[in-house]
């Protein structure tokens, strides 16, 4: 029987289906809109309307049935195509739209959230990850071979690991020292298919070095800073080892390693390569100066986190009631050694945290005693920048109440106090003395102890103390062509132009059948060979731009060409003109870039070469271009505002926007999708709830 | 002259607004709709249909009228009250809200984001935070006294230092040692305007050690767990002072304290105090064992990094080509000893780390020869939880190949290996050795040397070995009443009932004139005494529940009276059932929160006190209620799956799920909104990135 409440089930609204019924007939007058006809077709107005119905009206009483029914609609109405509601007040339209987005909003979070926990739930391991796994016999117990008769390894234990790994085995063997800003980049940059890798450094992480000084007050989390080398080295399906290099032996193709075992003795292996990549970077400049272990460096993850504990031991022991006056000033008297980006990003970044974070947390006494004192040899701060923008800084820090001692060269670091000399106004040193409680030492680089073993070996090959000398193809002077390259903090690229002048003459000289000393050059000569050294030398390309006047210039004779002593002096002038890269990562990452281009193009001509038997030779030449450094501008943090050298005069200075600027700059240079997170995260931790004030 | 193009621009739609025009005359037959209306009313229809009307007509067409005229309409709508686009086909419709509710949410996301970064770049301080501050002189120089002639810390240095801080200075000292568990619940609870707080320790940061196993292996941030005293303390305008407490002088309510100052040398001056609460926690139980320095502990956050590297740096020597089979299994074998919570997390803990994270980055092979040992010197493992619980945690381990080895009691650990006893089958202790290349050590706790010293200047007062002893108000047993409270694991509250027998006795015998020991009770008076003991040992209320009972079963000579022998006895009963308090965080919270709530009261009932010379006597019964524990439960992760042992035979066992209810657990309980954050930001990484595998 149809009650009046299975009706009203059927039509919620009385308006889309009428129904005129008597209790204990058998005969049902319905007038049934449309509406009803769209929802369930089964139940159609026809059949409401035929008048011996039991059969035909039980049947769309079954409990499907009424599922199917349309439900009472309530205020909030789902994603559905039917037509909005009609005829309201503005404001109820208004509160409509706000209603739907906002709900909207609700629901699409929601569904990220829910979507969000579906996937973690996915990423746990329920079952062993045990498994049956072939290890060849040579990489557990590795041959032993090469002048000191070590281990070689050769195959490597990973190497049968998985399918992909397997197919790497047979490849030309890279290995990479060092997991800085140039192992990374080539890394990042390299064919995963073309060579079997290898991966060797002490740390097993990669640092974003640019942002370190943010890790010595808490701005960042030092994980935020570093990526796990094993994963980068995932890319290319390589292989990592954490050890240090010792030697190279060339003539085998061998890298001596050496690496602490568990009881503290050295264990020494050899890793044999087919090309080697040296990019170990620097280690600080001493300067000659005594009592440096009284200051800290700024090199690793490790100092920033000793300095985090050693400025805030110095905070909390200033607080103690056994602390004398004197004492207290000492202790928060903060010296800086050095100009630089990073001393002066550390000066900025170390009183934005006494400026901003101390007053909130600690007595208010230890703000008004707090010092931090800046120490430059030279005339102006950021003085590789352009002079505005030092200007800039010094200005700035001197709002900050940071002091700027510029023209003063430390002399002695004590525990207690640093001795330095300043020129007073006659021009002449006077020695000062400044307490201090807290010394950071950034005066430059300087070259590794396994650099400094590589360069004397190489003998007169390599005549530069302060970094291993490349050529423009970045390898390693005296060392076999194309087997060992050398990039960043620890290599410098050889623009000696002049030196290479014959070179540049012989194709000419074996036209003209005569020996290139005694060639002489016409205006379309020069030319040619100005092509040429531009091709090899692409840093010189900026002064080779007015051919002409450069040989009318050194055409001294006037003789219309131009002979070999006048092309030396040109070429010399040239040279002259010429600055060594700077030890920056920008350079260490386009040269890591730059190989990494060159090496994947020799590994798909290496095919080619091989049928053609072409072994031997400037290969590099002859795939790819000699590397061209590229400055794109340095930038430098200085509290709260931010200076960028852009390089040709251009350089901007700002507040605020700048550092959201800056932050963009080095948030994209992060080494990872994870990094950049990570760096979101911290700051918007250091907008929320401030620096991080825990020493441990 | 008003041409098509301007008519179309004031009326983009040709139903809201007909205008018939001629070119070239001056008559103009416009209709417009009331559109155009709403829109301009200087602009009305009306000017429209003037007949002359070059005047009028062309007003509206200077250029700012062109920009006040109604643009066209976009498809995506902005907020407004109009009424909603009609007459479309239901896909339209459905396009429409899909699109409203899209572009809702990325506005209102991106809303959020641009008032972040508002809210960001108001946190900077662009000024100097230098400002005059008054500091006492006493501050500077404290006054010498005490039984040792040592600075006695009366006024603080940052006593002065806000207008708020200048209210505490006069009120009650409120000395607590330790900022773990129980120092910082009892901070929470306080009435910041209650007492000059101060909070020594010789730590600045509460650490939320139950998640301390999840920051071994870098499933979270050690910074996740941790939250700087200093903000916690600043809720009460209290002081913090890093130092480590080393002895009390009672009489003249002093606490001696010792800090090293940057030289090195130790320090010492008195801290005054008018209550001094104790909860310095407590060591590790070395239950006597040799080579423990062979052993990690897991205590402190800093024993967490130390356990993060070895973990890490033994993976890295295993993968070396130096390392032997033998050597690599033995690095690769971990050994847990202690078979609690601690012990069974950090085993669940690594067994993920090892099992999820390094086949991902480590050669294969690693993950092959990896070993967990789990030594347990009881016959289960959790074995303070319910049985159902420990079995399904061992099941758990067995079929997540972490070897459960029961009944085991270490003998030795060495440089490789441990030594430990195992019973055989028949009973018999077998010795064997287990190889280990990392080794927890996590068997329960025990007294600090602080405590010790306390303990053995109270003398007869304090008969516990491991810890502290209280009565049921938390109050130091042997110290002046209502002056040293001691809580969490350095603690014990004594629930010696039978003890106290002559005191319960007291009124009833008073009342009868009768010496106590002879009084007779009746049920009446029984139940009187009962509730007594109740009020005064919550803990024995339990056992104090059928009175009737009790009485008839005492009254061994049925005189219907209790004698002072059988009423002894009855309560010694008692006491043999009542167990001393877990050492775990959950009593700690508890007791710090008792004290809190106590103290608040104390400090409100004081002015009537002293009003009515009420000075000296029990004032903490006066106006508080005894401790009583009341447990929670308890819960342990035990690898993508946990246990919850809720007390009273209730347990719940479960997987996934599981884990996200432990994880509830403790984000609830963690002490601030930042740790929170933090703790779904590391939960969060897990799952995008997997676990850090960085040591440094």
């Amino acid at each position: 029987m149809l009650s009046r409440q299975a009706v009203a089930r059927l039509s919620p609204r009385t308006s889309s289906a009428q129904l005129i019924f008597r209790r204990g007939s058998q005969r049902y007058d319905a007038v049934a809109s449309k509406r009803i006809n769209l929802v369930d077709r089964n139940f159609s107005a026809r059949r409401l309307y035929s008048s011996n119905t039991r059969g035909p009206l039980f049947r769309p009483l079954a409990p499907w049935a009424l599922l199917r029914a349309p439900r009472p609609q309530p205020n909030i109405r789902f994603l559905s195509g039917k037509s909005l509601p009609q005829g309201r007040l503005w404001i109820l339209n208004f509160a409509y739209r706000s209603a739907a987005w906002f709900g909207g909003t609700i629901v699409i979070l929601g569904a990220g959230v829910v979507a969000f926990f579906l996937y973690d739930a996915s990423t746990y391991r329920e079952t062993s990850s045990y498994q049956d796994i072939h290890v060849a016999e040579n990489a557990l117990s590795p041959i032993r071979g090469g002048p000191k008769n070590l281990p070689i390894y050769d195959i490597q234990i990973d190497d049968d690991d998985t399918a992909e790994m397997q197919t790497q085995k047979d490849k030309p063997k890279l290995v990479i020292l060092g997991g800085g800003w140039g192992g990374v980049a080539l890394l990042k940059t390299l064919d995963p298919d073309a060579y079997h890798v290898t991966l060797v450094s002490p740390t097993n992480y990669f640092l974003f070095t640019p942002m370190l000084p943010s890790a010595t007050v808490g701005t960042l989390e030092l994980r935020s800073l570093i990526e796990p080398i094993r994963r980068i080295v995932s890319r290319v399906k390589g292989h990592f080892i954490r050890a240090k290099a010792e030697t190279i032996e060339y003539s085998e193709k061998l890298v001596e390693m050496s690496q602490m075992d568990y009881n503290g003795n050295e264990v020494r292996f050899y890793l044999p390569y087919d090309k080697l990549v040296i990019s170990v970077g620097s280690t600080t400049n001493p300067h000659g100066v005594k009592g440096l272990d009284n200051c800290h460096f700024l090199k690793d993850i490790e100092d920033a986190h000793t300095i985090q504990n050693h400025i805030l031991t110095n905070l909390e022991n200033a607080c103690l009631p056994t602390t004398s006056d004197e004492e207290r000033k000492r202790l928060l008297s903060f010296v800086i050694c050095g100009g630089g980006p990073t001393g002066v990003e550390f000066a900025a970044e170390l009183f934005d945290l006494l400026n901003e974070d101390i007053t909130r947390w600690f007595p208010k006494i230890l703000r008004n005693e707090v010092s931090v004192h800046l120490i430059q040899s030279r005339g102006h701060i950021l003085n590789t920048y352009d002079e505005a923008v030092s200007k800039y800084a010094e200005d700035h820090f001197s709002r900050d109440q940071v002091a700027v001692l510029t023209n003063s060269r430390v002399k002695e670091v004590t525990p207690r106090s640093i001795l330095f000399t300043q020129k007073d106004d006659n021009g002449e040193p006077v020695i000062k003395e400044l307490p201090m409680g807290f010394c950071l030492w950034s005066t430059g680089v300087s070259q590794t102890e396994f650099c400094q073993k590589v360069s004397a070996a190489l003998g007169s090959a390599q005549t530069n103390r302060h970094a291993l000398e490349t050529d423009t193809h970045l390898r390693l002077n005296g060392t076999p062509l194309g087997d060992v390259y050398a990039i960043g903090d620890c290599s410098t690229v050889q623009n000696n132009v002049a030196d290479h002048l014959v070179t540049f003459l012989r194709t000419i000289a074996w036209e003209k059948g005569q020996d290139p000393e005694t060639v002489h050059l016409t205006f379309g000569e020069w030319r040619a060979v100005a092509q040429r050294v531009r091709k090899r030398f692409p840093q010189a390309a900026d002064h080779l731009k007015r051919l002409d006047r450069l040989f009318f210039d050194y055409d001294k004779d006037e003789s219309g060409t131009l002979e070999f002593s006048e092309l030396r002096e040109l070429l010399m002038q040239i040279d002259s003109k010429l600055t060594s890269l700077p030890a920056t990562a920008q350079r260490a990452h386009q040269q890591g870039r730059y190989l990494g281009h060159k090496f994947n193009k020799m590994a798909k001509a290496a095919p080619g070469m091989k049928a053609n038997d072409i072994i031997h030779g400037d290969l590099d030449e002859t795939v790819f271009k000699a590397f061209e450094y590229n400055h794109l501008g340095s930038l430098a943090y200085i509290g709260n505002s931010a200076v960028f050298d852009l390089g040709g005069g251009w350089s901007v200075m700002g507040g605020l926007w700048a550092v959201y600027a800056w932050r963009s700059v080095y948030f994209a240079q992060s080494v990872s999708l994870r990094t950049r997170i990570l760096l979101a995260m911290d700051w918007a931790k250091r907008t929320l709830f401030g620096r991080d004030l825990i020493s441990w």
